[in-house]
């Protein structure tokens, strides 16, 4: 079934211990989108400026991802750097041009308002708001935040709360938007505010899924070791993508399905880390994806 | 098969978020030898002083803990003060005071002799490797260090990881002593210093074994999502007592039996998170045991 994603499609200048890319195609829609598409149809909602040409266009093409929702705008596309030279677990940001994304608004294309599933990438929980109120008919919707809307706009964000399923954010936002540190009773904290599971993502640690209510059906995906993480830069948004992407993919949303959907974030997390920006995530097959999935069953299963 | 420990015993006073304990039993050989009690012999070296009564020692001795080598000098036991007020996973020490432990020279009673399992706890690596030479006849040795001993005493101690079969350390320590930020690369270089498993602790992220010359062997066991961290001392110990008395507990030590050792090493840690102190790991039942490995393995596994 389709997942309608609205996010930032972006260029990043990236530096990390592995070298330094200028300008890559990003973005948290860009990533997931490119994740996502290895598992069901993906539609994106963005905006992007007149640096945005047909060769970014091919690449969301070459993978089947429905483009008729990126506006072109006049200027120029987000813009954001960064480096990851002490700690590879956290960006240091040098520079965030917001340009035409600054005066996004969210149009849904016709074609887009059958989707069974939808995806709000970390932006403006005011427009986060507004997209899943235009979209009242769809199956599932997931989100994504960051400490900066927690921190300044807790509001707007807890109308957005109580229209998700599933909340996927990392170890601290989760505890910053609990006010709790025990990360158990932070999660319940959290999907009191609206949403019926919540993904915490660790970083190197895996990610842990909750369910309301059901203490019993917690579930922790590991994250691959890696030999080299070249550009920690959108694993987070790939993890989205491979776990959302794989719940579209199911007939059914069994606890089995989660607990699945769960590993290929995993999965599509550690392959973005392997290249800068987008280059591996572009360039996987579905056998190579299975394979890793096969991998992190051996990592974590004890027969 | 019986496993001989030498390390420290000693009483702790203990701040947490959920109150504060004064002169717990502690030290790191009593949380290894209760928490492989559960599975196997065990037999302890170490000194104590004269505040070491007939309480303590009836403590090791309800679980048939063998103190022939827990050796009573003049003086007072090893004291450690400390508070984990701001963060759980990291103890602040405001006392160490080593009191006999200064002079502590271990002796091997003669009826440890045949013990087939060697833990060496976390000492001075100069006496770890004095105990491990006097045993040449075990089949297994692992062994614990701290960051001290890695910084200010790394000649010592790599005489120690020559003679070690599994090293069990932190993220951390496995970071600084490779002098390599990436952990399956500073992985690599610790056992090229001489275990041929290493286990990496992660706190409340869980544990990785990583053997030599087999990435593929590469096995993750999580932490149990806690409601409530009473007290984390001990719980690297209480770990390193899970794996390694279920190892000698196996008749065989195949990849499938590390792997379970993996998990009841976690299961140990999570126990004694409970309680203060030992308290927890005290009174377990071998079924309360398993029962938890069983939670374990829903936690981790996809069907």
């Amino acid at each position: 079934m389709a997942i309608t994603v609205v996010g930032s499609v972006a260029f990043d200048s990236i530096e990390t211990p592995a070298g330094r890319r200028e300008r890559c195609l990003g973005g948290a829609a860009t990533y997931f989108s490119l994740a996502a598409s290895y598992f069901t149809d993906v539609r994106v909602i963005a905006v992007v400026g007149e640096d945005f040409g047909r060769r970014q266009e091919a690449v969301f093409q070459a993978h089947g991802i429905d483009t008729q929702g990126i506006e072109h705008a006049a200027g120029k596309s987000f813009f954001w750097e960064g480096s990851y030279l002490g700690n590879l677990n956290e960006a240091k940001t040098h520079v965030t041009d917001l340009n035409v994304f600054a005066a996004f608004e969210p149009k849904i294309p016709e074609a887009y308002r059958d989707s069974e599933f939808l995806f709000l990438a970390n932006i403006d929980p005011v427009l986060q708001r507004r997209v899943r109120d235009e979209m009242p008919g769809v199956k599932l919707v997931a989100g994504d935040t960051m400490n900066y809307w927690i921190n300044d706009h807790k509001p707007a964000l807890l109308e957005v709360l109580k229209g998700l399923d599933i909340l996927l954010i990392n170890d601290t936002e989760t505890r910053t938007l609990a006010g709790n540190s025990n990360l158990v009773q932070a999660a319940r904290a959290v999907m009191a505010m609206g949403p019926s599971s919540l993904v915490v993502k660790h970083g190197e640690y895996g990610a842990t899924l909750f369910h309301s209510g059901e203490a019993s059906r917690t579930f922790k995906a590991p994250a691959l070791p890696l030999e080299e993480v070249v550009d920690p830069t959108g694993a987070g948004d790939s993890f989205a993508g491979g776990f959302f992407g794989y719940l579209a993919s199911q007939p059914e949303l069994t606890p089995a399905a989660y607990r699945r959907a769960m590993f290929y974030g995993s999965v599509m997390g550690s392959f973005a880390c392997e290249r800068f920006g987008t280059e591996r995530t572009q360039n996987l097959t579905r056998e190579e994806i299975d394979q890793r999935f096969n991998l992190f069953r051996e990592l974590t299963h004890l027969d």
